[in-house]
Protein backbone atom coordinates (compact mmCIF):
# COMPACT_ATOMS: atom_id res chain seq x y z
CA UNK A 1 0.00 0.00 0.00
CA UNK A 2 1.20 3.30 -1.07
CA UNK A 3 1.61 6.50 1.42
CA UNK A 4 -1.83 7.88 -0.70
CA UNK A 5 -3.46 4.84 -0.27
CA UNK A 6 -2.70 4.27 3.12
CA UNK A 7 -3.61 8.14 4.10
CA UNK A 8 -7.21 7.26 1.50
CA UNK A 9 -7.88 4.54 3.56
CA UNK A 10 -7.50 6.03 7.01
CA UNK A 11 -9.30 9.20 6.10
CA UNK A 12 -12.37 6.69 5.04
CA UNK A 13 -12.13 4.73 8.08
CA UNK A 14 -12.30 7.93 10.16
CA UNK A 15 -15.54 9.48 8.04
CA UNK A 16 -17.73 5.97 8.39
CA UNK A 17 -16.47 5.89 12.06
CA UNK A 18 -17.87 8.86 12.98
CA UNK A 19 -21.02 9.00 10.40
CA UNK A 20 -21.98 6.36 13.11
CA UNK A 21 -21.06 8.41 16.06
CA UNK A 22 -22.59 11.94 14.86
CA UNK A 23 -25.88 9.79 13.65
CA UNK A 24 -26.25 8.08 17.30
CA UNK A 25 -25.32 11.69 18.93
CA UNK A 26 -25.61 14.70 16.87
CA UNK A 27 -21.92 16.96 16.52
CA UNK A 28 -22.49 19.28 19.49
CA UNK A 29 -22.61 16.10 21.35
CA UNK A 30 -19.36 14.40 20.01
CA UNK A 31 -15.73 15.25 21.01
CA UNK A 32 -12.86 14.99 19.35
CA UNK A 33 -11.90 12.46 22.00
CA UNK A 34 -14.75 10.16 21.15
CA UNK A 35 -13.48 10.32 17.38
CA UNK A 36 -9.80 9.29 18.48
CA UNK A 37 -11.23 6.42 21.11
CA UNK A 38 -14.09 5.27 18.18
CA UNK A 39 -11.44 5.33 15.39
CA UNK A 40 -7.92 4.70 16.77
CA UNK A 41 -6.33 6.84 15.19
CA UNK A 42 -3.96 9.16 17.19
CA UNK A 43 -4.32 12.40 17.71
CA UNK A 44 -1.96 14.23 15.51
CA UNK A 45 -2.83 11.58 12.86
CA UNK A 46 -6.36 12.62 13.39
CA UNK A 47 -5.39 16.66 12.83
CA UNK A 48 -3.14 15.75 10.42
CA UNK A 49 -6.08 14.74 7.98
CA UNK A 50 -8.68 16.96 9.53
CA UNK A 51 -7.71 20.52 10.88
CA UNK A 52 -10.68 20.38 13.37
CA UNK A 53 -13.88 19.00 14.42
CA UNK A 54 -15.65 20.62 12.37
CA UNK A 55 -14.05 20.02 8.94
CA UNK A 56 -14.03 16.38 10.11
CA UNK A 57 -18.13 16.81 10.60
CA UNK A 58 -18.20 18.70 6.68
CA UNK A 59 -16.32 15.92 5.41
CA UNK A 60 -18.66 13.01 7.02
CA UNK A 61 -21.63 15.10 5.66
CA UNK A 62 -19.83 15.07 1.73
CA UNK A 63 -18.90 11.46 2.28
CA UNK A 64 -22.75 11.11 3.10
CA UNK A 65 -24.09 12.68 0.43
CA UNK A 66 -21.92 11.20 -2.79
CA UNK A 67 -22.97 7.88 -1.16
CA UNK A 68 -26.57 9.37 -1.20
CA UNK A 69 -26.84 10.67 -4.36
CA UNK A 70 -24.92 7.34 -5.96
CA UNK A 71 -27.89 5.15 -4.10
CA UNK A 72 -30.26 8.25 -5.29
CA UNK A 73 -29.25 7.57 -8.58
CA UNK A 74 -29.65 3.38 -8.65
CA UNK A 75 -32.94 3.13 -6.57
CA UNK A 76 -34.59 5.24 -9.43
CA UNK A 77 -35.51 2.38 -11.22
CA UNK A 78 -38.89 1.55 -12.70
CA UNK A 79 -40.81 0.91 -16.41
CA UNK A 80 -42.19 4.41 -15.95
CA UNK A 81 -41.55 7.87 -14.62
CA UNK A 82 -43.86 7.29 -11.83
CA UNK A 83 -42.63 3.60 -11.08
CA UNK A 84 -39.00 5.09 -10.35
CA UNK A 85 -39.84 7.64 -8.15
CA UNK A 86 -42.24 5.21 -6.12
CA UNK A 87 -38.99 2.40 -6.12
CA UNK A 88 -36.63 5.45 -5.29
CA UNK A 89 -39.11 6.37 -2.05
CA UNK A 90 -39.44 2.71 -1.30
CA UNK A 91 -35.80 1.90 -1.54
CA UNK A 92 -34.87 4.59 0.59
CA UNK A 93 -37.68 4.17 3.10
CA UNK A 94 -36.42 0.35 3.12
CA UNK A 95 -32.51 1.49 3.87
CA UNK A 96 -34.13 3.74 6.61
CA UNK A 97 -36.45 1.33 8.42
CA UNK A 98 -33.21 -0.81 9.38
CA UNK A 99 -31.54 2.87 10.75
CA UNK A 100 -34.46 3.77 12.56
CA UNK A 101 -33.07 2.42 15.96
CA UNK A 102 -29.50 3.74 14.79
CA UNK A 103 -29.74 7.31 14.38
CA UNK A 104 -32.38 7.90 11.70
CA UNK A 105 -31.02 10.47 8.93
CA UNK A 106 -27.96 12.05 9.12
CA UNK A 107 -29.20 14.57 6.94
CA UNK A 108 -32.36 15.28 8.65
CA UNK A 109 -30.43 15.36 11.70
CA UNK A 110 -27.72 17.67 10.84
CA UNK A 111 -30.50 19.90 9.51
CA UNK A 112 -32.40 20.31 12.74
CA UNK A 113 -28.74 20.15 14.81
CA UNK A 114 -26.78 22.54 12.72
CA UNK A 115 -28.57 24.29 9.90
CA UNK A 116 -29.17 27.39 11.91
CA UNK A 117 -25.70 27.80 13.23
CA UNK A 118 -23.29 27.11 10.91
CA UNK A 119 -23.85 28.21 7.07
CA UNK A 120 -21.40 25.30 6.01
CA UNK A 121 -23.13 22.68 7.21
CA UNK A 122 -26.69 23.96 6.09
CA UNK A 123 -25.36 24.68 2.53
CA UNK A 124 -23.68 20.90 2.34
CA UNK A 125 -27.52 19.96 3.50
CA UNK A 126 -28.74 22.26 1.11
CA UNK A 127 -27.36 20.72 -1.67
CA UNK A 128 -28.63 17.25 -0.28
CA UNK A 129 -32.39 18.31 -0.01
CA UNK A 130 -32.63 20.40 -2.90
CA UNK A 131 -30.40 17.53 -5.49
CA UNK A 132 -33.04 15.05 -3.81
CA UNK A 133 -36.15 17.16 -5.12
CA UNK A 134 -34.57 18.16 -8.32
CA UNK A 135 -34.00 14.47 -9.02
CA UNK A 136 -37.95 13.55 -8.41
CA UNK A 137 -39.04 16.61 -10.24
CA UNK A 138 -37.07 15.83 -13.09
CA UNK A 139 -38.91 12.58 -13.43
CA UNK A 140 -42.48 13.84 -12.39
CA UNK A 141 -41.74 16.34 -15.00
CA UNK A 142 -41.29 13.32 -17.52
CA UNK A 143 -44.73 11.59 -15.80
CA UNK A 144 -46.95 14.66 -16.41
CA UNK A 145 -50.66 14.85 -14.73
CA UNK A 146 -50.54 10.92 -14.66
CA UNK A 147 -48.27 11.20 -10.87
CA UNK A 148 -50.58 13.81 -9.41
CA UNK A 149 -53.82 12.47 -9.29
CA UNK A 150 -54.77 15.12 -11.52
CA UNK A 151 -54.60 17.52 -9.04
CA UNK A 152 -52.29 20.15 -11.10
CA UNK A 153 -49.66 20.06 -8.56
CA UNK A 154 -46.77 21.06 -10.31
CA UNK A 155 -43.87 18.29 -10.60
CA UNK A 156 -42.02 21.07 -8.26
CA UNK A 157 -44.36 21.38 -5.61
CA UNK A 158 -44.90 17.57 -5.47
CA UNK A 159 -41.12 16.61 -5.19
CA UNK A 160 -40.83 18.69 -2.24
CA UNK A 161 -43.49 16.90 -0.24
CA UNK A 162 -42.39 13.60 -1.28
CA UNK A 163 -38.95 14.32 0.35
CA UNK A 164 -40.58 15.96 3.44
CA UNK A 165 -43.17 13.21 4.06
CA UNK A 166 -40.03 11.14 4.13
CA UNK A 167 -38.07 12.91 6.56
CA UNK A 168 -40.96 13.92 8.78
CA UNK A 169 -41.82 10.21 8.64
CA UNK A 170 -38.61 9.33 9.49
CA UNK A 171 -38.29 11.32 11.95
CA UNK A 172 -42.19 10.03 13.86
CA UNK A 173 -40.69 6.83 13.49
CA UNK A 174 -38.01 7.27 15.56
CA UNK A 175 -40.47 8.47 18.21
CA UNK A 176 -42.35 5.68 18.03
CA UNK A 177 -40.01 3.11 17.57
CA UNK A 178 -42.13 1.43 14.94
CA UNK A 179 -41.08 1.31 11.31
CA UNK A 180 -44.80 1.18 10.31
CA UNK A 181 -45.18 5.23 10.62
CA UNK A 182 -42.88 5.28 7.81
CA UNK A 183 -44.55 2.34 5.62
CA UNK A 184 -47.51 4.44 6.12
CA UNK A 185 -46.19 7.71 4.92
CA UNK A 186 -44.65 5.28 2.15
CA UNK A 187 -48.32 4.16 1.19
CA UNK A 188 -49.61 7.27 0.78
CA UNK A 189 -46.85 8.59 -1.92
CA UNK A 190 -47.55 5.63 -3.73
CA UNK A 191 -50.89 6.57 -3.96
CA UNK A 192 -50.36 9.97 -4.96
CA UNK A 193 -48.27 8.65 -7.51
CA UNK A 194 -50.95 6.12 -8.75
CA UNK A 195 -48.68 3.00 -7.70
CA UNK B 1 -49.32 37.86 45.00
CA UNK B 2 -49.56 34.70 47.49
CA UNK B 3 -46.31 32.34 47.60
CA UNK B 4 -48.40 29.97 45.37
CA UNK B 5 -48.77 32.61 42.73
CA UNK B 6 -46.05 33.71 43.09
CA UNK B 7 -44.22 29.85 42.77
CA UNK B 8 -46.20 29.27 39.44
CA UNK B 9 -45.08 32.70 38.00
CA UNK B 10 -41.61 31.47 38.71
CA UNK B 11 -41.75 28.21 37.08
CA UNK B 12 -43.91 29.45 34.24
CA UNK B 13 -41.13 32.06 33.44
CA UNK B 14 -38.61 29.04 33.16
CA UNK B 15 -40.84 27.02 31.59
CA UNK B 16 -41.22 29.92 28.95
CA UNK B 17 -37.37 31.33 28.84
CA UNK B 18 -36.17 27.45 28.78
CA UNK B 19 -38.37 26.62 25.53
CA UNK B 20 -36.79 29.68 23.45
CA UNK B 21 -33.20 28.55 24.65
CA UNK B 22 -34.16 24.67 23.97
CA UNK B 23 -36.02 25.65 20.34
CA UNK B 24 -32.40 27.55 19.51
CA UNK B 25 -29.59 25.31 20.76
CA UNK B 26 -31.20 21.92 21.72
CA UNK B 27 -31.17 20.30 25.26
CA UNK B 28 -27.83 18.53 25.90
CA UNK B 29 -25.74 21.54 24.60
CA UNK B 30 -28.12 24.03 27.08
CA UNK B 31 -26.73 23.70 30.70
CA UNK B 32 -28.17 24.87 34.07
CA UNK B 33 -25.85 28.29 34.01
CA UNK B 34 -27.59 28.99 30.57
CA UNK B 35 -31.18 28.80 32.09
CA UNK B 36 -30.09 30.15 35.51
CA UNK B 37 -28.38 33.76 33.04
CA UNK B 38 -31.43 33.62 31.11
CA UNK B 39 -34.33 33.41 33.29
CA UNK B 40 -32.18 35.23 36.31
CA UNK B 41 -33.79 32.87 38.73
CA UNK B 42 -31.42 31.73 41.33
CA UNK B 43 -29.76 28.60 41.36
CA UNK B 44 -31.16 27.50 44.83
CA UNK B 45 -34.43 28.52 43.63
CA UNK B 46 -34.13 26.59 40.40
CA UNK B 47 -33.66 23.49 41.81
CA UNK B 48 -36.42 24.24 44.46
CA UNK B 49 -38.80 23.77 41.88
CA UNK B 50 -37.15 21.71 39.12
CA UNK B 51 -34.91 18.70 40.57
CA UNK B 52 -32.38 18.39 37.87
CA UNK B 53 -32.38 20.12 34.34
CA UNK B 54 -33.62 16.48 32.68
CA UNK B 55 -36.97 17.91 35.28
CA UNK B 56 -36.86 21.18 33.23
CA UNK B 57 -36.49 19.69 29.88
CA UNK B 58 -39.26 17.24 30.13
CA UNK B 59 -41.65 20.14 32.16
CA UNK B 60 -40.65 22.44 28.95
CA UNK B 61 -42.26 19.72 26.84
CA UNK B 62 -45.43 19.10 29.00
CA UNK B 63 -45.57 23.15 28.64
CA UNK B 64 -45.42 23.14 25.54
CA UNK B 65 -47.62 20.24 24.31
CA UNK B 66 -50.78 21.60 26.25
CA UNK B 67 -49.99 24.68 24.88
CA UNK B 68 -50.08 23.17 21.49
CA UNK B 69 -53.29 20.82 21.78
CA UNK B 70 -54.76 24.36 22.78
CA UNK B 71 -53.68 25.81 19.46
CA UNK B 72 -54.39 22.72 17.36
CA UNK B 73 -57.80 22.53 18.79
CA UNK B 74 -58.92 26.24 17.82
CA UNK B 75 -57.25 25.88 14.79
CA UNK B 76 -59.68 23.28 13.35
CA UNK B 77 -61.91 25.51 12.11
CA UNK B 78 -64.37 25.64 8.62
CA UNK B 79 -67.75 24.21 7.55
CA UNK B 80 -66.82 20.75 6.46
CA UNK B 81 -64.23 18.21 8.07
CA UNK B 82 -61.88 18.67 4.82
CA UNK B 83 -61.90 22.75 5.46
CA UNK B 84 -61.10 22.16 9.20
CA UNK B 85 -58.01 20.17 8.65
CA UNK B 86 -57.00 22.03 5.82
CA UNK B 87 -57.51 25.20 8.11
CA UNK B 88 -55.59 23.75 10.97
CA UNK B 89 -52.42 22.40 8.31
CA UNK B 90 -52.56 26.36 7.56
CA UNK B 91 -52.29 28.06 11.09
CA UNK B 92 -50.01 25.62 12.56
CA UNK B 93 -47.78 26.69 9.14
CA UNK B 94 -47.92 30.29 9.15
CA UNK B 95 -47.04 29.88 12.85
CA UNK B 96 -44.17 28.02 12.32
CA UNK B 97 -43.14 30.56 9.79
CA UNK B 98 -42.61 32.86 12.30
CA UNK B 99 -40.10 30.35 14.01
CA UNK B 100 -38.51 28.89 11.42
CA UNK B 101 -35.39 31.76 11.87
CA UNK B 102 -35.91 30.94 15.26
CA UNK B 103 -35.48 26.67 16.08
CA UNK B 104 -38.49 25.49 14.61
CA UNK B 105 -40.62 22.84 16.03
CA UNK B 106 -39.57 22.04 19.34
CA UNK B 107 -41.35 18.88 19.18
CA UNK B 108 -39.57 17.59 16.03
CA UNK B 109 -36.21 18.81 17.39
CA UNK B 110 -37.03 17.11 20.61
CA UNK B 111 -37.04 13.96 18.61
CA UNK B 112 -34.40 14.14 17.23
CA UNK B 113 -32.16 14.85 19.45
CA UNK B 114 -33.76 13.14 22.41
CA UNK B 115 -36.07 10.23 21.53
CA UNK B 116 -33.08 7.07 21.04
CA UNK B 117 -31.67 8.40 24.40
CA UNK B 118 -34.38 9.19 26.32
CA UNK B 119 -37.26 7.42 27.00
CA UNK B 120 -38.90 9.99 29.22
CA UNK B 121 -38.76 12.44 26.11
CA UNK B 122 -39.51 9.91 23.69
CA UNK B 123 -43.19 9.28 25.80
CA UNK B 124 -44.13 12.97 25.54
CA UNK B 125 -43.18 13.37 22.08
CA UNK B 126 -45.27 9.88 20.96
CA UNK B 127 -47.95 11.12 22.56
CA UNK B 128 -47.85 14.88 20.86
CA UNK B 129 -47.16 13.31 17.42
CA UNK B 130 -50.17 10.30 18.05
CA UNK B 131 -52.57 12.73 19.15
CA UNK B 132 -51.95 15.21 16.50
CA UNK B 133 -52.20 12.06 14.13
CA UNK B 134 -54.97 11.22 16.12
CA UNK B 135 -57.20 14.46 15.76
CA UNK B 136 -56.57 14.82 11.60
CA UNK B 137 -57.74 11.25 11.38
CA UNK B 138 -61.09 11.95 13.02
CA UNK B 139 -61.69 14.56 10.96
CA UNK B 140 -61.03 12.68 7.78
CA UNK B 141 -62.74 9.36 8.97
CA UNK B 142 -65.86 12.10 9.32
CA UNK B 143 -64.80 13.02 5.71
CA UNK B 144 -65.03 9.59 3.80
CA UNK B 145 -63.56 9.63 0.48
CA UNK B 146 -63.91 13.07 0.32
CA UNK B 147 -60.57 14.07 1.74
CA UNK B 148 -58.52 11.25 -0.34
CA UNK B 149 -58.94 12.36 -3.69
CA UNK B 150 -60.77 9.16 -3.81
CA UNK B 151 -57.17 6.90 -3.17
CA UNK B 152 -59.13 4.60 -1.09
CA UNK B 153 -56.14 5.86 2.03
CA UNK B 154 -57.38 4.98 4.79
CA UNK B 155 -57.75 8.24 6.88
CA UNK B 156 -54.96 7.22 9.56
CA UNK B 157 -52.78 6.78 7.08
CA UNK B 158 -53.18 10.02 5.58
CA UNK B 159 -53.35 11.45 8.54
CA UNK B 160 -49.58 10.80 9.83
CA UNK B 161 -48.85 11.23 6.37
CA UNK B 162 -49.83 15.03 6.88
CA UNK B 163 -48.10 15.22 9.90
CA UNK B 164 -45.19 13.86 8.57
CA UNK B 165 -45.42 16.19 5.74
CA UNK B 166 -45.60 19.39 8.07
CA UNK B 167 -42.54 18.15 10.09
CA UNK B 168 -40.58 17.51 7.08
CA UNK B 169 -41.50 21.00 5.10
CA UNK B 170 -40.42 22.67 8.73
CA UNK B 171 -36.62 20.93 8.80
CA UNK B 172 -36.61 21.72 4.84
CA UNK B 173 -37.00 25.33 5.44
CA UNK B 174 -34.51 25.68 8.23
CA UNK B 175 -32.17 24.34 5.59
CA UNK B 176 -32.88 26.68 2.84
CA UNK B 177 -34.19 29.68 5.24
CA UNK B 178 -36.94 30.04 2.66
CA UNK B 179 -40.39 29.58 4.06
CA UNK B 180 -41.59 28.75 0.33
CA UNK B 181 -40.75 25.00 1.18
CA UNK B 182 -43.41 24.84 4.04
CA UNK B 183 -46.12 26.57 1.62
CA UNK B 184 -45.10 24.17 -1.11
CA UNK B 185 -45.69 21.46 1.30
CA UNK B 186 -49.03 23.02 2.61
CA UNK B 187 -49.91 23.52 -1.29
CA UNK B 188 -49.67 19.54 -1.77
CA UNK B 189 -51.90 18.72 1.35
CA UNK B 190 -54.73 21.25 0.60
CA UNK B 191 -54.65 20.01 -3.06
CA UNK B 192 -55.15 16.33 -1.02
CA UNK B 193 -57.59 17.24 0.86
CA UNK B 194 -59.52 18.49 -2.24
CA UNK B 195 -59.05 22.29 -0.63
Amino acid sequence: MTLTEKSKKTQDHVLKTTRSILMANGFHNTTINDIIKATGVKKGNLYYHFPSKEEIGLAVLEDAKEEFFTFLAQSLQGDSPCAKVANSCQTIIAAQKKQIFAGGCLFGNAALEMSDSNPRFAAVLQEVFARWVGEIDAQLSLAGPDCSLNTNLSPSLLAKAIVATIEGGIMMSRVSKDPADLEDCLAVIKAILGK
